[in-house]
């Protein structure tokens, strides 16, 4: 039984990781670490150090704030509690200095996505690159996503550049016509990238890859903040072989 | 049974034509029409007075050249005979006057696409547009299409813009990020159109509604010229109660 | 301006249709109705009775439980209240008799389905049919959905069925393979039907239509109740102009 | 320069494979070899015994009747020409045998599906299978093909059932309604199998993943016979470095 403690339990993304935690067969909530306390059924305490001091655990998973999270793992890492960390705007500097205080004795590991299918999308992305001649990403975002494309469009078009080694021949052998600039979309490393703005969607994308007479399409639809939980759970599993700074929920998905 | 004239009949889509007027239960080949003969089991005449004058028929379907039709019209409306055309390249102008010669006895119906699928996704999109804050078109071709977007992704945009009399607030509302300009895609009557290229299409579009927490998708996929069959199958059986011009298949589509 | 009244408005669908309600330009929440009381800023009632008592307004919105709906309207109804209906359970017989309590001075406005693309999902699918010759539904829900197929797929199954007049020669053309019973889903007046069932979704609905060479697919997805909103929304906006029964969102979506 | 031979040149896949092979920068057709011959530019063979004798070349590739690879393969392995086979029919053992003749001087790669879009959607499937608690298998395929499900979608199930380790608990939570039976499709190995038989489709296959708040969908579209064409082109380049039997083109694909 994986003993784990959760940060900013009262907030909406660490109450869904509490849900998530509790309904897993292979581990428990020991203590929850809100300023603003709780009522929930486990110990809460007002900071890490405390529970450090209070109660035993495993596992710290972190999805609090920038300004927070630094001084939680700084006292976790120490007293050998391996971290699941999603709060983002920690330095790639940060997180090295952050994992050596570890000394050796725990794991910290920061994922930037934890969505496995996501994660996987990717990877799909970059195993098929080199088969396809053409590829495009259009991603879906909902309208109130206030930039264009995503930063996992990008990601993807990056990748597809990358591991193809080649130079897509599409893009530019047409002309947009007159008045319809952008039909084709942003060139990312070779890559065409289209943002869809809309109510009717949270964040989906889709790849599409063309060959010869076929097309293949890697789609990644998710609709809720539960769709982290899967890569959560799959880190705090994991993080107990593991030592020292990962970063990237793939390093778990062989 | 309804006696079909082929004009053309000997090129890759009068082929097509003579295939499936062929197959249809209640229509036969009656003639042919192409300068270069044809080893068909059915006559086949030079022009088309020489077919008026050999062999009786109701209705000519005519997918020959721009330079071409409007000499087969000439002399078949006149006659009395309905006319199926998709030959692209006369003007509404020249449409209009070759109706008249048929003297209320014929119809002449023209259709700038004879794809079922692709007139019912531009009503339906009409029909959606008014209910959904947010719309957008994606379409997909062959990577040999010189232009972009295509012609129907268009006239699609055009349709929804004019349906539903509202701005929608999504386009303007994001920004794109540095070096992605187009990722939105272009922008016909306030709708974003965006286009993919790829040997994996032959002629896709796609159109995406969305309102609060739901989307509804309108996809057209064809993948060969037998999918212009369907709509010219409907306009033959359907010229019989008509006269004067019929531009659209959306006509014969209740 | 609309002035609403939101029976049920402490409950989850209520509460959401509070927030819509007040989110639109053209309509302001009255009063709300709930016996558990509420926090929120406009007066709440016990029952219909003390709201109509206390509060003017022009619509009342039901979405509470089946043994309290009737009770509701009964009260609604000849105070000449319209009334949208989100409630299930009431039989036809029901709504006919509570109608007439309106004496002609107000709309009992009930529809088993508030969602707007799922309404045009069937109305396009009725008007694509006759001009196709094969045509099959797959439902995507989630794992939690206890049975299969779901309401809204049998339905449109049905409208496929009646409006294209033929029967599709491809249910029965073909074998299952030994072991594989099943593959070709369920038959509902000719219509193949397949169900779905996946954690991954939350309620989708995909329509295939086939004929030469081409293929047109209609698909909705929601992921939220606020999809109903629009539909609870038009149907506020709608029934100023009516009286007597109506029974189904349609009859406002021209 | 890699130089290649054409079993069954006249025949369509045949010509594919010529057009494809002499479209490609690094292979050229050396000779074909087809009993009816042919009007090609190259020089065509009645037998394989013929072009081996006539004329220098390092690939057969064989896409003739299963009645008549064996012989051809008896021929070129022995004279140290490496194989690409795509004709169906023959035996693991019969495999086995003729790849022994070859004395180590020569490949045979033999492949079920030349596909290269098929082939990665199964390793995809492979790959994402342990992560999602659901997945189900949908094909579409053109009404005139007889048994259903496909060949692949039976193998894909498969793969998945393999490669997850657990059950899926989705099958059989729930009840299909009565006269309904069927609507979950076929279980093959603990995975839904639902074929989609129409018009509309040549062969398309999608595999659809789901966990908490998320679906992954992996899909495969192919339209035209084309779509051997990159798969056999890896194959030629592929064997050059190979020796013995090989069967299946994911062996090229890393």
């Amino acid at each position: 039984m994986i003993r784990v403690a959760i940060a900013g339990c009262a907030g909406r993304m660490g109450k869904t990781v509490v849900e998530a935690v509790g309904a897993a067969d292979d581990m428990e909530v020991a203590c929850g670490i809100d300023p603003h306390g709780s009522d929930a059924a486990f110990p809460v305490y007002p900071d890490v150090e405390a529970a450090v001091g209070g109660t035993e655990f495993d596992v710290l998973v972190d999805f609090t704030q920038p300004d927070v999270v630094a001084g939680n793992l700084a006292v976790a890492l120490p007293a050998g509690i391996d971290c699941v960390v999603g709060t983002t705007g920690l330095s790639n500097e940060t997180l090295e200095r952050l994992a050596q205080t570890a000394a050796g004795k725990a794991c910290l590991f920061y994922a930037p996505n934890f969505t496995t299918g996501a994660v996987l999308m990717m990877q799909f992305a970059k195993a098929a690159a080199p088969y396809f001649p053409e590829a495009e990403v259009i991603e879906f975002h909902h309208a109130n996503k206030k930039d264009a494309p995503s930063g996992t469009a990008v990601r993807t078009a990056q990748i597809i550049g990358e591991s193809r080694g080649f130079e897509s021949s599409a893009p530019g052998s047409e002309t947009e016509i007159a008045g319809c600039e952008g039909a084709r979309g942003a060139l990312v490393d070779g890559v065409p990238v289209h943002s869809v703005r809309s109510m009717g969607y949270v964040a989906s994308q889709e790849v599409v890859f063309g060959s010869m007479g076929q097309s293949l399409t890697i789609r990644h639809d998710s609709w809720d903040r539960t769709s982290y939980m899967p890569g959560v759970l799959l880190g705090i599993r994991s993080v107990g072989e593991q030592e020292g700074l990962i970063v990237g929920l793939e390093n778990f998905m062989a």
